[in-house]
């Protein structure tokens, strides 16, 4: 059985049609003084995924605590979250003295309530696998990359796929050599503590769809600056595909304004850009 | 050393004097994507008290999390929770099948982080102690009565305490007996699914200042009516004395065009309508 919740629903019944399994929804209700209530079915299989993104996370990770907790006690022996977006993977460090390293803390925290994370293209820099973060636990993170290039195979012709930093290099290549797409990497400079300029590599931009790639769009400073810069290049259409929409209406506002005609996402976080389905890709980690 | 949040830090503050031990903060900033990073000092003693009050609980309770593991990495041996306010003690059964009983479930979250846990006047009701919700801890629940008691003598007049409903009683009782003051409870009637009427019991109110007590007021529904009949039976001043103050404006607006006076509460939940401090019983349960 998949137990769903109302803010992510359409993707828990997409997913439990790819699995042929039955959907259930968790009924949630949020008291004036900040509680939550939660109602799960009360006939449970042995066998449960919960599914649920965890973008906006602090009220969720309580719930799934909650959730988690009852199912134990109606007799769930294989319990599964299902969290496309996975929260707090960023802070994998001490940044300064006495900060919180929120990736380990709640990589154990959920490992507690679990027997099996999966989730899709996790923001990870210092550590290379998901189970270092969630320890002891089957952690599955799926590459979206395989989905991400279908999508602009149906729906671009020769396209450029730039990331707009180092950092993206990853997740740029990880669509564009499978599908023999043409991509770049551009350069983050940085002038004393909070000025930023990022250099593009040489290319003839006119003759491209440029195609801006990354994992997340929080602020869309830098895909602003860098789709500047493409107009100012030559550069007639430029879409922007991205796995986790983190972002609210004013970026995509800004990010149209920059120039970017198409934000296509996939639906990790629900969006109005979403336009990439992952269930199918999910589905593929509970079959043996 | 006690270790203090912002949204709580003159109670964190009062406490570390009355305990005359140092009081830090933890630095919290909260990211545009729900995320929370938290910064503790980076030198600590191996006995820390964390102070937080647990009103709009479940962002709260994630910092609690990080905050507290993180306090274990840096050696804290023994640590202790003082939160005025508990929350999720209401929800002790499953009122329909399949409901979450928060109570245990929170109440098992808070026993792994901390090795004592310290509140006052939790909501408890089919439990009698709180270390049947906070297992294999030291869970202290303090009875604010004596404080609030001498609040009462220094501030009123022939003051009769009454109870709203069947459920203060508890709070009423234990704080007029031992004063030697005059009490009463009103009874609640339902009428059909929604509907409730409160009956008096018979006194002449209007030889005293009334004074509503109980231990908490969130839509303040049942204060409203009593306050309506007193008035129609004479009563000339109407008060209220609440420990928990987890209402908003709208509702301390209700009370005053009810006929309520003033509304005292106690510091466990920063509320304009503080009156009464606990710091100093708090402070009892750290002094063996």
């Amino acid at each position: 059985m998949i137990l769903g919740f109302n803010d992510y629903r359409q993707q828990g019944e997409a997913l439990a049609r790819a699995l042929q399994r039955e959907f259930a929804l968790v009924e949630l209700h949020r008291f004036p003084d900040g509680e939550s209530k939660l109602t799960l079915p009360t006939e449970l299989p042995t066998e449960v995924i919960l599914c649920r993104s965890l973008d906006q996370p602090n009220h969720k990770l309580i719930e799934l605590l909650l959730a988690a907790q009852t199912a134990r006690q109606h007799g769930v022996k294989h319990l599964s979250l299902v969290a496309p977006y996975l929260c707090y993977m960023r802070q994998d460090i001490a940044f300064h003295p006495g900060e919180a390293v929120s990736q380990q803390i709640i990589g154990e925290f959920l490992a507690g309530l679990f027997d099996k994370v999966v989730t899709v293209d996790p923001h990870l820099h210092r550590i290379e696998r998901l189970d270092q973060a969630i320890p002891e636990r089957e952690a599955i993170a799926l590459p979206s990359a395989s989905v991400m290039g279908a999508f602009l195979a149906a729906h671009t012709q020769q396209p450029l796929l730039l990331g707009p930093d180092e950092e993206s290099e990853q997740w740029v290549r990880a669509i564009a050599e499978p599908a023999g797409l043409d991509w770049a990497v551009a350069k983050k400079q940085r002038f004393g503590d909070r000025q930023v300029q990022v250099a593009l590599p040489e290319r003839e931009y006119a003759r491209h769809q440029v195609i801006l790639v990354d994992d997340m769009i929080s602020t869309g400073n830098t895909l602003i600056n860098v789709s500047q810069q493409l107009r100012r290049q030559g550069a007639k259409t430029i879409h922007c595909l991205v796995t986790h929409a983190l972002f609210g209406e004013p970026v995509s506002h800004a990010l149209h304004q920059a120039g970017i005609e198409n934000i296509w996402s996939s639906d990790s976080v629900p969006h109005p850009s979403n336009a990439v389905g992952l269930a199918g890709l999910i589905a593929s980690a509970f079959r043996s």
